[in-house]
């Protein structure tokens, strides 16, 4: 990786995680950051999360060995067309988006060719965001999905760098990715939502910690979560009326007061929540 | 407190802890748990939480200052009429039930006359269960809600005990306190049940830790929570209807790919999600 340059659009939570990932495993690299507005160039240029920060996005891109596309998943698609005049030839590019089917599919249309888009998602979101909750080691023990063919240099490049980062990299088809992770994050994200929508104004001071740890999420970034529910709004359907068959089960036995059916129906879940307690990945969200 | 004789029925995570509270606070009170199986009564003689443990309710009654219910709800109206009979004159019995309502109503019809019963629920509730978990810090800074009129004498007692324990204390309605306390604790734990039984097994090897979380509590024992559900059925229902009409808010901008829709909903929910987290109370659960 030495005197290579990483280029990294969109320097928030995410992507300035990254930034101080990489520049803590390889100090001689030149990691250069896009910024989107005034406010945010100045921002970085005080947190020195990058090497160099710019508005003009053609000079962060050129020469860049990768280029890092750590932008709300909506963004991507239209910050690659971009990107790409100003793409050298053998460039990796690469994202760091929640959703992938959609964004796979058009990045194929858009950079055919000598630049290999490899999709990837590190499972590290947060309710937090922007640079000043930036953490170096947000990568480590995390799961990071790559929805890429696994045989490709391309590929094989990308996974070696998160792996360098502490990350252990699965490769799956991006239809799969989007329904496994619509269930184990996106569904549940609208859930947190939902619940603290629910819970009236006036009783908010007796909160327990029980609605405490189950709204935590919902105080993530609008933009960012209302992008992900459409791009992944097909599965995000299915998710709703399957939950909304399960919320049948438990009223049926509490209309029919019963308790046998109940304790039935809590007993398995108590098995299965053990499985999820028990998964084999550590990761920050 | 010197020389008085607490008896506690049923001494599991939070009759255990409250055992092991008022040792730790009054050295000299006499604690007397009551043993509902052979089994029980091993372990308990092995933990050592109370001075002595007894399958004979009898004796376990007799002479106690205070008797507390630390039952399942539907037990805690079944074990008020078994102790009755042995109650010594102006002895004050509590519960620690997670709904007051139907327990404080049954209550005045078995106990009219010299015993004073008084319907408490402190907010400590856990996953865990079982007196091996016990904590005897378990409710320092726990807020404890008592269903009974502040100006009787019992009341005051009671009171005074909580608070000396560490509880902060608040009166409410019982009625009232079982609309909230569905909407705060009851019904987010029918969520996250049933967020638990949605998640297919095969996923739940990769499950981040956003679901972790809001499953967490789905490993809350079945009976107990069985029964709360039944005991607040009628606010239980009202809220899972509140939740639908939530979740259809969600669906209709889902369905109509309302970005801005989504994005003023959940800007409204980011602030919400704040007055949740920054309650004024500390508790376990």
């Amino acid at each position: 990786m030495f005197n290579k340059k990483i280029a990294i659009i969109g320097v928030g939570f995410m992507g300035g995680s990254l930034a101080g990932a990489l520049k803590k495993k390889y100090p001689e690299l030149r990691i250069s950051g896009f910024a989107r507005s005034q406010k945010s160039l100045k921002l970085l240029s005080k947190l020195a999360i990058v090497d160099e920060v710019s508005l003009d996005i053609k000079s962060v891109v050129l020469d860049s060995d990768i280029v890092v596309l750590a932008l709300p998943v909506e963004r991507i698609v239209e910050y690659l067309k971009v990107i790409k005049p100003y793409l050298k030839p053998g460039a990796l590019v690469f994202d760091i988006g929640s959703t992938k089917a959609e964004i796979e599919k058009k990045a194929k249309l858009i950079l055919p060719g000598t630049n290999c888009f490899v999709p990837c998602h590190p499972l590290v979101g947060s309710e937090k965001s922007g640079p000043r909750f930036s953490n170096p080691d947000l990568y480590k023990g995390a799961l990071c999905v790559i929805t890429a063919s696994k045989s490709k240099k391309a590929t094989i490049e990308i996974k070696a760098l998160w792996e360098s980062l502490g990350c252990r990299v699965i490769f799956m088809d991006s239809d799969r990715h989007d329904e496994i992770f619509c269930a184990l994050s996106h569904f549940p994200h609208l859930l947190s939502f939902a619940l603290t929508e629910f819970v009236p104004k006036e009783y908010a001071q007796y909160a327990p910690r029980s609605i405490r740890d189950l709204t935590r999420i919902s105080n993530s970034p609008p933009s960012v979560w209302a992008e992900i529910f459409l791009a992944n709004k097909k599965n995000l359907k299915n998710n709703i009326n399957e939950f909304k068959r399960i919320i049948a089960l438990f009223e049926k036995n509490i209309n029919n007061s019963d308790r046998e059916g109940l304790i039935r129906l809590l007993e398995q879940i108590n098995k299965k929540q053990n499985q999820i307690q028990t998964n084999n990945f550590t990761s920050a969200k």
